[in-house]
């Protein structure tokens, strides 16, 4: 038998009504590279959802692909990208952005978060030519290891990028997550506080895509060159366009991110209660539990999921992921599991 | 009413054979990025038709990202592309392989293929370091005018590039219309005669897609994380996986192929009975007649096309192109409508 | 005894009066990075010359390096060049502007010179973001083929390029050369009709050094940024700025180019009167003389110099160069020699 | 009256031999590019220094140049550069490697230098195809801080290297400081333990620069092509090659070293003295001491020199930097006014 997966929220393919929607349009004939109907309605859902009629809304594959051609049609040569260590486009992403010429300086910061401290001090770090110069600020919500800005935060990051001359982009690839774990943030809120920000598809029910939304004038200008040259200019733009229809009309996306985020929150009390703690505080639908590592090869017998990291001699990070898709009874076998663990010490 | 469109080859959805497995694996939980069984599934099975157990496959969203990734996978900084002058890298896709770092070397030639003599010519001219080193050859088969190599064409130009050092790439954007074009070509010879080569999802059936094969082991190393860096690894890769596995199972792919390109030759035949020529010898799924304007204005009442050029003060190219879902009745319909122009005259 | 070369105008080192001013002012102590005295001095009297307080200059080492960096500072990701087919970026630079990303979009012309209408079909030809976008036009003076812009051809390129949105730059290697062979452009005239361009030292009396001046503001912002970045801003650059305060004080500079250019015309005239005819109109230092194979045979013992190309079965193109450096007295034995075999046929 | 810089090693021009031998040798005829009989003297001569006469030698006018162009044509798209945090490289060029496509992985390190602990932790967090691949090791000797590499400590550095299938490259802006200031290390040891390493001209006594040695075979192929792409290949390369000619010449190059270590290990010795401690244990011509605030401001009045860092409320890091132009004298009036400040409080 194999083992239930906790390891993303990508397991699965899509929710049930999007598949349904993109059959139902199938053989409709429509305009290529993104100027369909389906798109242009969903681009004008996304600027109703956010309030900003004049925002530009384009359709991605993926979150990798979304990044670098936003942040390399945003920068000139010398300019760079200030971000978390942890960010993903840091780390996880092969060097994506530097293969678009550009350096990204790292903040410092435990939780994956970045503040204006941080801003202020990479500032008075590059001070001539001989320094690339900061220009674009890169933050995630929610962040890799699952926390959240609020909209204050949001709000301060912002103010001060305004007043340094630096755009503030937000990677929104689990922002549904974001938004539900907190009573303090909505979509609006992330448009008027970012320059650009994308809302991700593939983690939270679509097969594939994100939409990237630019609030910031001089950040729209000849954007679908960029797009076509990086190779982001889909011919059936459609696909992506009816998607995020899908998701979108009738809240269904916040819904499915609502459904993630509680089924982790579940497990994370059952491991709070259970005496376990955790490598940063997350109220979304990612938990990096600290944990025995007898527990952890229990637990492994029976679900899949990442190690994140070795804690101590006897314990390591794991990280737990549920989705839209996520199985309630398999949330309950492993929260079983736990306790039981948990009593017998 | 809108008009019926011969515009592109991706005008529509997805084949109802490829939605539907998509459908049917939908809730099975997998491995991301590409480690899916489909996917996998997927490459045995291109592995089998190509009869070359040791290539590699890799699955992407889009020509545009496919083209990139190899070629700046296969390049060290100083080394060119050769092309014919029309190919799509050279024209179409916004500066997509310079973006990469690397100059396109365009060869002459009126109907979209290149020559052993074009690649000696070009050869000769590089003569040193103050010259781009001429490096791998980029053809695309059908070629964008809609022509098509034959295998013994393919095994010339692959017998001068071994000798050469040059690399052969061939884009199958249209590769399944190339192959049902001519009895002179099929899967196994193109995988023979060539260092790499896609086959072309998008338009022919998936609703993205491309499966990009590599036989040149020089090639092959560490490709994945060249495919990370430019944003073409997705995290749901078996939504490419799963199409390539509907459209290459009991040979629906070259079933679609064939259809419209016999649509397409029943076109042809018509406009050649009816008196008009072409600007290429196409025996695809495209097609170029060079038209009255006055007939064009007619044709452009009932139906979409592109008009590719002027040609003379009262006549134009125009482009129609067929696939996997034209209607046949439309087809009729055109072909009426020519018919009774050139009778009138 | 080896041979006389008139196979560039960089064969020998400095102008006597250059390396005097690096001895005298070599112990001085300087600021780095371009900004020691003399490199302002030589800027400011730059700027005199051409009447232009506004304008910025930039000392380089070399011409590629000069071209690569303006381009790369110009241009955003999908914006291309247009340049003559011929031209040294296009051929001769090893692809150092693709390398920063950009597409060179090629002009036809047979004498190294572009025009107008060039500009505007490569205009029409560039519809929509799947192409790139036009931006900056690269013309050199003189040319390649030694031929040479007037100030009215400028003037028009200028005002073509001002109502299209493009920039107009100069590569300006031998700038001094074209000055001088023309009574109708003035170096006030180049600066007036580009929008950056510069005044070439290297092959003109330096030992190494470009002046870079830039008359656009647009151009401006940031660009010692970009030089760093590219690796030219060197440490020394007083070592570039004092040999300019050399050439340009009492105009040295254009003393040299006159030289070269009547020591060429010299040759030209000899070759013309023995019946022989010319590749392209060059009245600069660098002529392309059509001789008989066994002439240049006879040429060869005596003078090395490059064989341009083939041109019939027993005829070729060879280039001849001269220089500020070039001996008189060879001269007058390459006349010598070309006069007596015309004699003797 | 102006103040005397103790501001860096490229304040004055060049020693007086090398602007001698450039008198000396300046109208003799010289093919270009590099391969002049001066530039293959002075290649010959680094070859039998090293003993190793199978190494390529190539001759650049800077420091940022050399290392963009070996890094370049060492690493494929997706491979990465490992360097201590302080690394010219990762902070002082711009984004000079960036810009060449590829990432810096910064280590951490209080002194400049890097151990093999900090490349195998490297090497354990770059894990798969998500991240970048580590490829080529970056250090300079003598380091940013003025510290030193022994000759053991490059040796099991290299050992690390060849075992992880790493390059070493050492940036010797200041290699002839490094060998001065320590028994332990020769030119022939920096060539056997490293894969390329280039010998600093600029800050040793040249006008402008630098020697690449490249020993290993897999980074020799094609790499004029890489200089000239990146404006590297200078016309007249006669003017590089004849500098280090003067400068390895009998030594001369040492013996600069000698003498600008020696003055600067006065004046460490005298802050000493006077009870002041340093940023890092520098041997070498650059010192970081920390002085009291109104110190350096008396030192201010009379001498140039970079303030590198806040200290503490009252005290702050300065950097002083001696060459082989410092004037002797000046040395013994910064030691007197230090020590008359110490005796003073």
């Amino acid at each position: 038998m194999s083992r239930y997966m906790f390891k993303n929220d990508y397991s699965e393919g899509a929710h049930p009504k999007v598949l349904e929607l993109l059959q139902k349009t199938n053989l409709t004939q429509q305009e290529a590279y993104g100027l369909d109907e389906y798109s242009m309605q969903a681009a004008a859902l996304i600027r109703d959802l956010i309030n900003m009629p004049q925002a530009d809304v384009h359709f991605f594959t993926g979150g990798t692909q979304t990044n670098l051609t936003l942040i390399s049609a945003a920068l000139r040569p010398h300019e760079a990208v200030l971000s978390a260590h942890s960010a993903h486009i840091n780390v996880h992403e092969t060097g994506a952005i530097e293969a678009t010429g550009h350096k990204i300086f790292q903040l410092p910061g435990s939780d994956g978060k970045i503040t204006t401290d941080d801003l202020q001090q990479a500032i008075d770090f590059h001070q001539d030519e001989h320094y690339v110069k900061p220009r674009l600020v890169f933050i995630s919500n929610a962040t890799e290891l699952g926390t959240v800005y609020t909209s204050r935060e949001l709000e301060q990051l912002y103010d001060f990028c305004q007043n340094h001359g630096l755009y503030l982009y937000l990677d929104g690839a689990r922002l549904g997550n974001a938004i539900e774990a907190t009573n303090d943030l909505n979509l609006k809120q992330v448009a008027q506080f970012t320059d650009a920000f994308y809302i991700g598809g593939t983690k939270n029910g679509a097969l594939l895509g994100e939409a990237l939304v630019i609030t910031n004038p001089n950040l729209k200008r000849d954007f679908r060159y960029i797009m076509k040259q990086r190779g982001a200019l889909i011919a059936k733009g459609r696909v992506v366009g009816i998607q995020f229809l899908a998701l979108l009309q009738d809240g269904l996306y916040f819904e499915l991110a609502k459904r993630a985020n509680n089924l982790a929150q579940q497990i994370r009390q059952a491991i709070e209660q259970s005496g376990f703690s955790f490598l940063a505080d997350s109220p979304t639908n990612q938990i990096f539990p600290i944990l025995p590592d007898d527990l952890i090869q229990q637990l492994y017998t029976r679900f899949d999921f990442y190690i994140w990291q070795r804690y101590s001699r006897d314990s390591s990070v794991i990280r737990l992921v549920t989705s839209w898709a996520t199985d309630e009874t398999k949330v309950g076998e492993l929260i079983k599991m736990i306790r039981n663990y948990s009593k017998q010490k």
